[in-house]
């Protein structure tokens, strides 16, 4: 058979955490917590199961989630979405993602992305025929040259991607990219796929520049958001979109075929669990902590620590140790040292390399402690 | 925007539940139990999130699931499926239909499906710019003309979608089918998506023919199956798909960006409750009293029974009564005596109405009763 995605292989969280695994190194790499998510939402998807809610949920998801999602997203962001029309819950952020882009790129329509990008949104654009504009980035700050964007826009160009708090970099969008970002949409008829899985995730007191919060960035966004990430339960493959009514319907026309709908305990779980708020506002605390936490240990270590303003990455440039590829040194740290981390590279599509590998700290201090003293070795 | 699915409007599925938990109706359209799922799988799910099995499945689902499964297909068809390169663990049986087109279909690829024909199927193929072929079927015994299939098939012709047992007729392929269906794709590049979401749903003692059984079928197949139609969870979305490595290579390319990967603990879970193969081999007994026990009760309506020799769906013609469409019928049957049924024509893209109605039996003894003397004052 002929390829659909002829330059795709195997993905990079797949391959690393193989690696550790095999290794038995500890697994920094692939994006999620070693602890356990709270045991009151384990509890809660338990009754719901004995409580015999294990058939299908509604196409659009439970209303009762939808309703906690719109109560959540209003407070946080000021933006009212009709839970009826305008939210829909997805098997986590991932498919979220895809079936936005499903649901709007026309082959030959041009989508602009920012470089590195999460590696699911290129294959997705090129699968319905759209045509990938890139911008690269560059450490340390990975500021986004607006008036580069600009150029890359013409009458083609259908779809802009954001990522706020974004993987791997940990940048955040600033109300100097929104001002920028609005000014450059104003009166054309460019989308916005705004990936904010980690919104919750944010340091040092600064604001999450949502989408939503800008109503005339949010009547042309899809903004994506994950319950994996939030409720530390990435294997639940939970997640949402919201999207102005006009927007929801074509998603929807794909989610209904894609998947049709989404795990129902875990919906009702979920659904409860998000009625207190303090579930997802003690997330800032929780992670500043431990993301303080590593970087203090960084220091110690020959590795140079670049900024870290949300998600639950650090990444660290390696300058002073090694000129080699990330993608060989990543390996060889795995292999060597026994701490498994990413390399930012597989984040571009053409493998650009600027020394860059990216760690997960989502994880227990003990572990942060063991895999600082293994750093500490380089 | 520009509609990608323009005649899509909402699945019927969703508006006869919804019409029937509007008016308190019986429902016995959407395919779905209603009683729990076994205890003993909810305890497993339960243990699975306690003992911490809540973060990122791998890609291609949990090995041991993918070896159970790989077990069970062995026993019952006799092929053996490698778990590490030709089994995938998909969000239900609809992610693996979408997921097998999108790897395959490229635009102008001509798919041949037989109507009436589960929904999900034309959307994804235009979706991905192929082309539908289809072949009406005609009750009461929905038989394939092998002969016109044959004439359906030209140089772009890229799969045939098969159903076996069949939703929403309830037909099952027999042995002649199998021969015909053999001899045609024979020497030809004709790729096969056989949906087997009810292949343990099956009666009279007969045998469920799958693609796997025969291997100049199997190695051009994708196999689909659904947990939530062989364990009563529908809700869970769990559900998997078999295919030689040289499709399930493409396949995962797509899932890996489409989902990355499915529910963890209901993955643990699902590995260990298959181990004993009394789960699933049980049901042809439970479901085929229910059947029969549905069957003598519509025998004193004036409806007139379909065959149905597997799946929980029993058709029924309405002649007698009157003729209305079956998508008026269906209406006015919820809302003026109780009992929300399925119209097949739904199943028809072009509509073609055959006043035919669906009912689902994965229902309680007393639910059965209930819609049964309802249905007997029409
Ligand atoms: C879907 S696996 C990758 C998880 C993740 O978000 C990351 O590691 O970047
Ligand atoms: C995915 S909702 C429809 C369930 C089903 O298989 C049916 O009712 O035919």
């Amino acid at each position: 058979v002929i390829s659909k995605l002829p330059q795709t292989g195997t993905t990079i969280f797949t391959v690393m955490s193989a690696l550790a695994a095999e290794l038995g190194a500890i697994n920094l790499s692939q994006g999620f917590p070693d602890y356990n998510c709270a045991p009151e939402l384990v509890e809660l998807v338990n009754k719901a199961m004995q409580n015999g809610h294990n058939q299908y949920a509604p196409m659009p998801g439970l209303m009762a989630l939808r309703e906690q999602i719109a109560i959540k997203t209003e407070k946080l962001y000021g933006a009212v979405y009709n839970p009826d029309t305008e939210i829909t819950v997805t098997a986590g952020g991932t498919q979220a993602v895809f079936t936005a882009i499903s649901a709007v790129i026309h082959p030959n329509d041009e989508v602009i992305i920012f470089e590195p990008a999460y590696d699911c949104y290129a294959p997705a654009i090129k699968l319905m025929g759209g045509v990938v504009k890139s911008l690269e980035l560059d450490p340390p700050d990975y500021r986004i040259a607006w008036d580069m964007v600009k150029r890359l826009i013409n009458g083609k160009t259908k779809m802009i991607i954001l990522n706020s708090p974004h993987n791997p970099t940990a940048t955040i969008l600033r109300k100097e990219d929104i001002d920028e970002l609005s000014a450059l949409v104003k009166n054309q008829d460019i989308l916005i796929l705004s990936d904010e899985v980690y919104e919750h995730l944010i340091y040092d007191n600064e604001v999450h520049h949502s989408m939503a919060r800008y109503p005339e960035l949010q009547q042309r966004s899809f903004i994506v958001s994950s319950f994996g990430k939030t409720f530390h339960a990435t294997g639940w493959k939970m997640g949402y979109c919201l999207a102005p009514a006009y927007l929801m319907t074509e998603f929807r026309k794909i989610h209904q075929f894609l998947v049709f709908s989404v795990n129902a305990p875990m919906q009702h779980a979920i659904a409860e669990y998000l009625k207190d708020e303090n579930t997802y506002l003690s997330l800032p605390d929780f992670f500043q902590q431990k993301r303080d936490y590593f970087r203090e240990g960084l220091k110690n270590t020959r590795f140079q620590l670049l900024p870290c303003a949300g998600s639950y990455f650090q990444s660290v440039t390696y300058d002073a140790i090694t000129d080699e590829k990330d993608s060989d040194y990543a390996i060889r740290l795995t292999k060597e040292i026994g701490v498994a981390s990413i390399p930012v590279s597989a984040f571009y599509r053409k493998g650009t390399d600027k020394h860059v590998l990216r760690f997960c700290f989502a994880k227990r201090q003990e572990t942060i402690d063991k895999a600082v003293d293994r750093l500490i070795k380089v």
